[in-house]
């Protein structure tokens, strides 16, 4: 049995990319097992974008780790002793084993740690990849919140990432055009011709805006967003009425201060629901509406007040004024 | 029969606010009627926020208009002149009779324009108003985008506006807390002592931002967002997970050129559905998203590939491959 075990812990926060200051590696003897307890040596670790989410100390979908604990991180670990009847000596466990050699396993890690069985044809890093976080935030964030249609055009960002490259070609096996975003050529040669996608752009092209106008000759139903800032911009101007823009990351932000960005990242950890409004698509409603509307205005529910501008020539300023908010209620002009 | 006709043209496009070059007051005589035509003098117009966006000939959900053209409004006219069958004089009209004294209906207008009822309790401009298009906005952003429950906290921006001002009241008879945000006293003391809203915060008092947190101890379920920058991005700070976002204006942007907004911007004219994603959500199925995505692998129709990084202490370095775009498919450590 190993004596020490190698850990990486979180000694400052990040300001943009993770500098030398960040991580500390320590080593500490391993206790000796408790009954209940399994040691597993972490074979593969997970690195994923959302750890620098983690790294930092804003309000965020799990605890904010503390200066001097483990950096978390998902992994996948061999039990090499065991006192814990639930684990015996060789079993794989996947799960958020932290940045360390070595990991303690107990009844109250269950929760997070899953065996991994053996399966032909599956390598133990499919567990962390396609059968891992990856593969399960591809297949229920495309499904569930993309709602893909056979013949319907998605574009993937991050697309030879391990999320987009699953994103992808689960929309070609639902019957989607898909069109994957990528930073270098030998990332848009594997996604085009080794996974099968219809398009692949490099954003590093100068004409990329060109590229991905002319591979979505009708528009854009689906967006699965992984990057954010400027590509996430080209791709809404691409959209189709009533698209879905999947928001699962936005890696362009995590590693700068971008306040333009602070807004969609609220989006994402708390998993909220923007939704464009457009009255228009209510016309054939309006008359339920006005007779609700109409209803509580005459009992007294709904009230009103108008500022009245007078005069034709006035509109300009009188539109001016919403502007400046120098209205209270509804602003309407007497001409 | 009056003879000249007074009409607003656009006649340049407004770069920010607009500029006394943007609307060009013209007179011109009104030509004589021809059968199935009718003419009606313009009592009311509604002066809007959208009206700057439908100066801009960016792509937008109506036509764009045209330099030279009258400039688009929705208005309430009074029928002086008929030749039509189904217009006789004094019957009341709303629709886009555009920013001038009269407007001619005929046949083909009969799409855009509704007969106005004589109605107890509402006056003419409440058709412009509650009845109108700040009316049905405000009914069908917050019951089909909002989904109001009994109980749930709503934010409504521009609260004091014809739109908020309404949509607070629909959200107090559907049993919501009601939180406003206007940008005078007179405004706030407007929505929470004539309409009731619970509480009204001026966003120009320098602790609005406190007010805001104080005022929603159970956070936000919906904001129905009329204004965007830093007053939408204080609210979605507040908002609880799962929160519903009816992104209806962004009047903060309209007269600006912003990029930070144009991105919400696309999600208001699309209407799209824009939705943050996080997988933990999904932990409980898993096991089914597994089952898929193992056998799409052993049958060839999901490929993977990793980039592996060797040494624990290499763990910052790999991490920051990420942000560089250094890693084709999973990135993986190996400790």
């Amino acid at each position: 049995m190993p004596s020490t075990n190698r850990q990486l812990k979180l000694a400052a926060r990040p300001r943009e990319l993770i500098t030398p200051d960040v991580l500390q590696l320590t080593e500490s003897p391993i206790p000796t097992l408790q009954d209940g307890q399994a040691l597993a040596r972490v074979k593969y670790l997970s690195i994923d974008p959302t750890m620098r989410i983690w790294m930092a100390d804003v309000p965020q979908y799990m605890p904010i780790i503390q200066l001097g604990e483990i950096m978390r991180a998902f992994g996948l670990a061999e039990v090499v002793e065991s006192r814990h009847p639930g684990y015996k000596k060789g079993d794989k466990l996947s799960g958020l084993t932290g940045l360390q050699d070595f990991v303690i396993v107990d009844g109250k890690d269950s929760r997070s740690f899953q065996k991994v069985p053996n399966i032909p044809f599956l390598s133990d890093t499919n567990f962390l990849n396609i059968l891992g976080i990856n593969g399960m935030t591809a297949y229920f964030g495309l499904l569930e919140i993309g709602k893909p249609q056979s013949g319907e055009t998605l574009v993937v960002s991050a697309a030879a990432g391990a999320t987009g490259s699953i994103v992808g070609q689960i929309a070609k096996i639902h019957g989607c055009r898909v069109i994957g975003i990528a930073g270098t050529d030998e990332k848009c040669k594997w996604i085009r011709h080794d996974l099968g996608f219809d398009v692949a752009i490099n954003y590093n092209d100068p004409d990329w805006k060109a590229q991905l106008y002319a591979a979505t000759p009708n528009g854009v139903d689906i967006n699965f967003e992984n990057v954010g800032g400027e590509i996430m911009h080209a791709v809404l101007n691409r959209m189709n009425n009533h698209g879905r823009v999947v928001l699962c990351g936005l890696i362009s932000g995590y590693a700068k201060l971008d306040p333009a960005l602070a807004s969609f990242t609220q989006i994402i950890i708390k998993r909220l629901r923007v939704e464009g409004f457009l009255v228009i698509d209510y016309v054939s409603r309006f008359m339920e509406a006005g007779q609700k509307l109409g209803m509580w205005k005459m009992t007294g529910k709904l009230k009103d007040r108008q500022t009245l501008v007078h005069g034709l020539e006035k509109a300009p300023e009188a539109i001016n004024m919403l502007f400046r908010g120098d209205n209270i209620g509804k602003l309407i002009l007497e001409p």
